[in-house]
């Protein structure tokens, strides 16, 4: 499917990356942007990759609306952007509500559950990219079929396509890779704060290395994007942290039974796990 | 104090750097090792360092002992070194313990307890480098008269001297920004493969990003050195522990309980920690 007529919902930086991507490919595709920030709008239409940007939903027609908002506002248009596209495609990070409420509003064979994987440190269609997807994964849903539509086409922005079984399972990895790792930076950080207060240090950031640097990095982010995200996948992030608990509590039990072999065990299980997570593997097809 | 007859204890990465650093500043300076390990003594031997490597100690009389072995071998041979040299300098990464012992032996004015937190990816004499110490942050212990002592020798190797008050705020500062950040580095890695066995995914490494691999990265370090320093530090890393605990059961109450706003409480504290921590300080003098 080469999709003609398009409607992106959100000129944000995903959405308005996606307009000039699609229209860098073939300037004869009709791009509209939806976006209720006024200043959004302005800096949308600066780039020149919409037909026109709309502080609502046009009263028109489309082969594919993308839903490039936040996930609460997605589920918020679904119905909306649906009455007025053939396919609905939406970009947000968390997939199960989303996919939940398309198949309660009968989209089974027209909504298209997706998640590109991409971004850079700005915010806003100013910092829009037509390159921002290449070579960068956008993980599509196996169960529905409209993914397998518009596969093709995604793929023709030169973005490395993924494929998770179902919307449960991509929330779960992104538990795993993106969302839970978040929360141990964050703890990571706030831990060594507890420790400089219990010592009354001021900090001891004169003392940090690489290592400190990496693992507490991701706790700088703003947290906008994070509090929702999180909420939303708050059931698959909520069994990483009772992992990650359990394995903070048998740490704990090794250094007070003061049982080496044991916190080995523990240290080599995760050099294991690395180790494998660090070797290219195949998607769980 | 410029010290003129050397005696190196553990002849590896670090005792063989230090021996061609004091080298490469002064010829003119005698220095001899000793090292357990056969091939070790031949690696060491190559790099022209040493006036001789002996396989224990010599009967001979130093200025300085410098302990670069590991923290269990150097509390074993403390006593031995002081017999020897009219300063003894470890340069261990734990220092409550050593210093307790140090005390024992009526050490105090001739022990100079110090952590140059400076390495590579190598092991052992070859991987060597008279600069290695270069830019690197060198703790001493304040309440330790021969660090004072050693001070002015240890900077000319153009290494950052940093002062730390007591053995005790020196581990305490090693949990925060080291040892416990390790173990952080580990347990994200093991939620991350229990999240997936949990899906019945082999392993999501193909949605990996920077963020992944950064705080997990740690966890691939083989732990040869890692167990017994955290053993040796347990105290200090349980305390580290136990705030990582407290913030992962208060994440895990704002997902269950849907409370956005102290989710963004936690998030926004950890912040402003990281802000602090990034940039410049001083020491806690």
């Amino acid at each position: 499917m080469q999709p003609q007529r398009i409607l992106v919902v959100g000129c944000g930086l995903i959405g308005t990356s996606m307009a000039r991507a699609i229209r860098d490919k073939d300037p004869d595709v009709l791009v509209d942007g939806v976006e209720v920030s006024h200043r959004h709008r302005a800096l949308a239409r600066e780039t020149g990759a919409y037909r026109h940007v709309y502080a609502s939903f046009p009263d028109d027609t489309y082969d594919l609306a993308i839903l490039a908002v936040p996930i609460q506002t997605a589920c918020a248009v679904l119905a909306q952007a649906a009455k007025q596209a053939s396919i609905v495609m939406d970009v947000c990070s968390v997939k199960a509500s989303i996919c939940k409420l398309a198949k309660e509003q009968g989209l089974s064979l027209r909504f298209a559950p997706s998640h590109p994987m991409a971004g850079n440190s700005g915010q806003g269609p100013a910092s829009s990219n037509e390159s921002l997807f290449q070579g960068q994964p956008w993980i599509l849903i196996e169960d529905w079929p409209a993914c397998k539509t518009l596969a093709p086409w995604i793929v023709s922005f030169d973005a490395r396509l993924e494929w998770v079984k179902t919307a449960e399972q991509h929330d779960a990895a992104m538990a795993a890779v993106s969302h839970g790792i978040h929360l141990m930076s964050i703890t990571a950080m706030l831990a060594a704060a507890v420790e400089a207060d219990h010592s009354h240090a001021h900090n001891w950031s004169f003392l940090t290395g690489p290592g400190f640097r990496d693992v507490t990095r991701l706790s700088q982010s703003p947290h906008d994007f994070w509090v929702p995200t999180l909420m939303e996948n708050r059931q698959a992030v909520g069994r990483y942290l009772m992992a990650a608990k359990d394995t903070i509590m048998e740490l704990e039990r090794c250094l007070e039974a003061e049982d080496s072999e044991a916190l080995g065990r523990v240290l080599s299980t995760a050099k294991t796990a690395k180790d494998e997570w660090s070797t290219p593997s195949h998607p769980p097809l």
